[in-house]
């Protein structure tokens, strides 16, 4: 499978030459994360797309000094609702409505259903629900950059409420979840290149129940 | 690029036929989840493979009696760690050093790191790292399942007490996470198979910093 291909040749670039993304791949990469599946079709985030390179410099400091912040093309932040409203789940089921042409007594239910549960839910239970959405969405694009020969660094390893106040993302709704940046490896500055990937064995990740 | 026919095809199949999928299709789904990036490189979940028609009957109940959960072929429970333990970290970094053949004194401060800060955490917010990581995975293999031709309905609606109790998860230090039944859409009983996607459009999803 051409994917397993793919999945085979990333890895987490840990040293980035600067190298600008051209935009179509930007486009196909962030259409996948469009794309992705999230829970009840809510698709609780956004992404926030970093070109800038002041933006950039000034989030590395918050993001131990990783050098692929600022050597990235691309740096994406994947920001997720700090909690669900009533507003965000009815433009959700009124986009729905539209797209599609018709109501429905069953969706309109639904509707009813998630209005009367999340908005009276614990902010931080939504928002954690709302970042597993954006892991979904990051993931496809993780893979999609794969496809698209551009190297992408799944990156946790920074202070979310630093880039949240870098990128006034309270001030929206939103809390950053997760970072990817976008470019192409340095070959000769990065330890990680040339190891081998290592995954666990088949036999200790999967249980089968015949 | 093919990704994204795959990812238009897809959908969340709301019936299916009971068909099975071959063997060699399951295993090449598994093995995207396995090469899924996460954190540290920890892989902090298993993949729990239900075949057994009586364990899914079980199941189904505390799934809002779903049909997709009893008429998959295999039903994929993504199982996240309840928390970081010092063994389990060290099982990742000892595999490492075993598959590299190498012992480096970078990634070894990394695992004194690691072992100095996540097994003293809560253990639910440990849980719910682990789960975003198990949402990679989960990702990875609903895409690697459309390009198998074969339907995966990513499934959050369920009790994950009553499936762990099920499954004996506590007290294998686990807890389901998400669900993913695999199998074969049956069109004529699915309301959402001939429906339009819905996703939101680029702009509402995405803001670009220049």
């Amino acid at each position: 499978m051409e994917l397993l291909d793919k999945l085979n040749w990333r890895y987490a670039a840990k040293a980035m030459n600067g190298e600008k993304v051209s935009e179509d791949k930007i486009e196909r990469i962030l259409e996948a994360a469009r794309l992705a599946p999230t829970s009840s079709g809510l698709q609780p985030f956004e992404i926030i797309v970093i070109k800038n390179q002041e933006v950039k410099e000034k989030i590395k400091p918050v993001a131990w000094n990783q050098s692929v912040i600022t050597d990235s093309s691309h740096l994406l932040v994947f920001a997720a609702w700090d909690t669900y409203t009533a507003e965000r789940i009815n433009y959700m089921f009124d986009l729905t409505n539209e797209i599609r042409g018709f109501k429905n007594e069953g969706w309109e239910n639904y509707r009813q259903m998630l209005l009367n549960s999340y908005p009276q839910k614990d902010a931080e239970e939504n928002f954690n629900h709302a970042a597993k959405q954006a892991y979904i969405a990051f993931s496809q694009a993780i893979t999609a950059a794969a496809f698209e020969g551009v190297d992408a660094t799944p990156l946790e390893g920074f202070d979310p409420t630093a880039v949240d106040e870098i990128l006034g993302l309270r001030e929206k709704g939103l809390r950053s979840a997760v970072l990817l940046p976008l470019g192409y490896r340095k070959e000769d500055e990065d330890w990680l290149v040339n190891l081998v990937k290592v995954r666990k064995p088949m036999q200790d990740l999967v249980t089968v129940i015949e």
